[in-house]
């Protein structure tokens, strides 16, 4: 393919057209614009994709936002110019021409704009960017921050939290054609690029990540990539799955029980094995529930951590629990909040984040289980309805 | 799934097995080396995840590599552990604690080496992390230079050349499916997604990038989003895919004639649009082998996308041609050499990329044809072998 990063992206155009979308657009642009008066700044330069598809409804990439107090202007180039009017309908664009780069053009648009002290976004523009840009703006003063469109993002807008539903939605359809094909003879590479293919067949543009899916004593590395292990090989099976509906994600996992061994069944007579199993099942559904229940506006980020780590704990299996409870979900699969013990982040109505506490038994395996869940008003919304009870994740039983 | 970025990344590990694969990364290590006693440096500090990739085997992230005169140290995690010992036999690794970051840790490792000026990777490193960097190592002299490691990936060794090979290999066995599974009422989207399908199971990874599928006159947006365009919409169908095997990746285009229209079959009396239509592809192919016998070491880049421009040019078809001849291919489906007008490279042996021109009508159709060389001490060698002659174009004529 041609040399253009943003071929095959996924559109942030909103189902809802063009001018509710535009409204939201200009909504995120009005409670950025705070900054500029809070910083003593002229303008922001936005460099991050992400900032600008946030802030534009802009797919591609390549373009840089100059966001001043009367001002908005995308820096783009000819290859976006037809896309840019059909996804953001009223911002202004400046075109460059092909010989000249995107840093020069911004450079230019900036002076010509007569912006003094511009804000530019630390977190993610490279050192080399950074010094070009200074280069060629020698009379204007860059003031870097890492987090001030990230500290907007925390907080989903009405039209976001639909398109997470839509992932989620998009995910879970998904595992509902997942759980009937499965066929003992299956390996964990032929069920993640399955799931794949479920996914974008339920309308999904793609995987949000490249599902885990572990058998047997491999579900005990959290993040265990496929290999050619049989479904037949073991019990237990654990799948951590996502879709991306246009560029919102989704994330859960759930543990099933295959039935190679008949002790899994219901009503047959259980083995110490599936006993065993059954009991730590038990205390990470519980260690969730705990978690759910202490989630609301205004608790630490870190106490609903320690809610479900301590639930765990208690049972025996502190030192088994070997990461964070849940991390943000939107634009990207992992974002703010964290959800884990060294967290300082406070929860707000709005934030979406998972909520997967896990026990890991090295050479034995592990249960994780993953739901996502909206901080409400008064409490949590668990966006995720895929079932979880002990009976439910017996395959075929 | 649970905060860890590396969840599902393919590995870099060699199929030649540890043993070899260690010999390049020490080879690789060793010519990076040679850069600290021309710039003066103690040590290097290795941030990107593909540099630490490409000089390791680590497949993971969240990892720093220190490359010292005498000591090499990849500072990771505890989750990683395991991985290490597998990926990077004989490589030196410092384990941090949870609870202490990454940047804590390097710092921490770095003044224990007593290192005082140290190089870093300033076109990847963001601006908040070198800070963040620079105060905890205030006694560190830090020296960015953003292509001390991408100037060795430019040349790729045997290793690299057999594993875009197989990229490749990927790619066109999953094209073989492709074709013949054509049906007149697949959507450009359903295309794609069957295209990530075929690549996974020809032993693929996943595709190095959402294949292109366009059909009739979405051909002339050179990086066309899949619709639902059915292929019985049009005569032409432009399909630009790739393949990545573990970590490397290959690249293709061609544009096939669908029977919905007899005229384009080879058999039937052609009407004037096909005429229009072979006389194009005919230009672009002319084009390809101009820049193909351009090629060789000390050519400049931009010279071999002059042949081709010049070519189509002549043809009268200058303006329609409105994107770079290529780029490079390994590691990222665009890296260096770029190949296009303003390029400053000069080819060597042993680069890798793609020469893939473009005739673009809007409203009408594009053609481009795009295949991926190595150069060779005396000429390339055109590495992608679909078949891409008139005749060879029309599916099921």
């Amino acid at each position: 393919m041609a040399d253009r990063r943003a071929k095959g992206e996924p559109s942030l155009a909103l189902r809802a057209g063009p001018k509710s979308a535009m409204d939201d657009f200009t909504r995120r642009r009005q409670k950025l614009k705070r900054c500029l008066k809070e910083e003593g700044l002229d303008a922001l330069l936005l460099t991050n994709p992400l900032s600008v598809s946030y802030l534009t409804g802009f797919s591609g990439d390549s373009s840089y936002l100059i966001l001043g107090a009367k001002q908005t202007l995308l820096v783009s180039d000819g290859r976006y110019a037809e896309q840019i009017t059909e996804e953001c309908p009223g911002l202004e664009a400046h075109i460059r021409p092909p010989e000249q780069r995107l840093q020069e053009a911004a450079a230019e648009q900036l002076k010509k704009m007569r912006l003094r002290t511009v804000g530019f976004e630390s977190a993610s523009l490279a050192v080399a960017e950074c010094e070009g840009l200074r280069a060629l703006t020698p009379a204007i003063d860059w003031k870097g921050k890492p987090d001030r469109v990230e500290k907007l993002r925390v907080i989903k807008d009405a039209t976001e939290i639909q398109q997470i539903r839509e992932a989620i939605r998009i995910a879970e359809r998904a595992f509902e054609m997942f759980r009937p094909m499965l066929r003992p003879s299956d390996s964990e590479k032929e069920l993640s690029d399955a799931l794949e293919m479920y996914i974008r067949w339920a309308g999904g543009t793609c995987s949000s990540f490249p599902a885990i899916v572990a058998v047997g004593d491999r579900s005990a590395r959290p993040h265990a990539r496929p290999t050619d292990r049989r479904i037949s090989d073991a019990e237990l099976l654990l799948v951590d799955w996502g879709a991306c509906e246009r560029f919102y994600k989704s994330d859960l996992t759930r543990v099933l029980l295959t039935r190679k061994n008949l002790s899994f069944s219901r009503t047959a007579r259980k083995s110490r094995a599936a006993d065993k199993l059954e009991k730590i099942y038990d205390v990470v559904l519980g260690a969730q529930e705990q978690a759910l229940r202490a989630i609301r506006p205004g608790v630490k980020a870190n106490d609903v951590d320690a809610a479900a780590r301590k639930f765990i704990a208690e049972a025996g299996y502190g030192q088994y629990f070997t990461h964070g409870l849940g991390h943000g979900l939107g634009l990207q699969v992992h974002e703010a909040p964290a959800v884990r013990a060294n967290s300082t982040d406070i929860l707000q109505a709005g934030m979406v984040f998972t909520v997967e506490p896990g026990i890991y038994l090295p050479g034995w395996g592990g249960v994780r289980i993953e739901d996502d869940v909206l901080v409400t008003p008064d409490g949590c919304e668990v966006l995720t309805s895929v079932a979880k009870d002990w009976t439910s994740i017996h395959v075929g039983a």
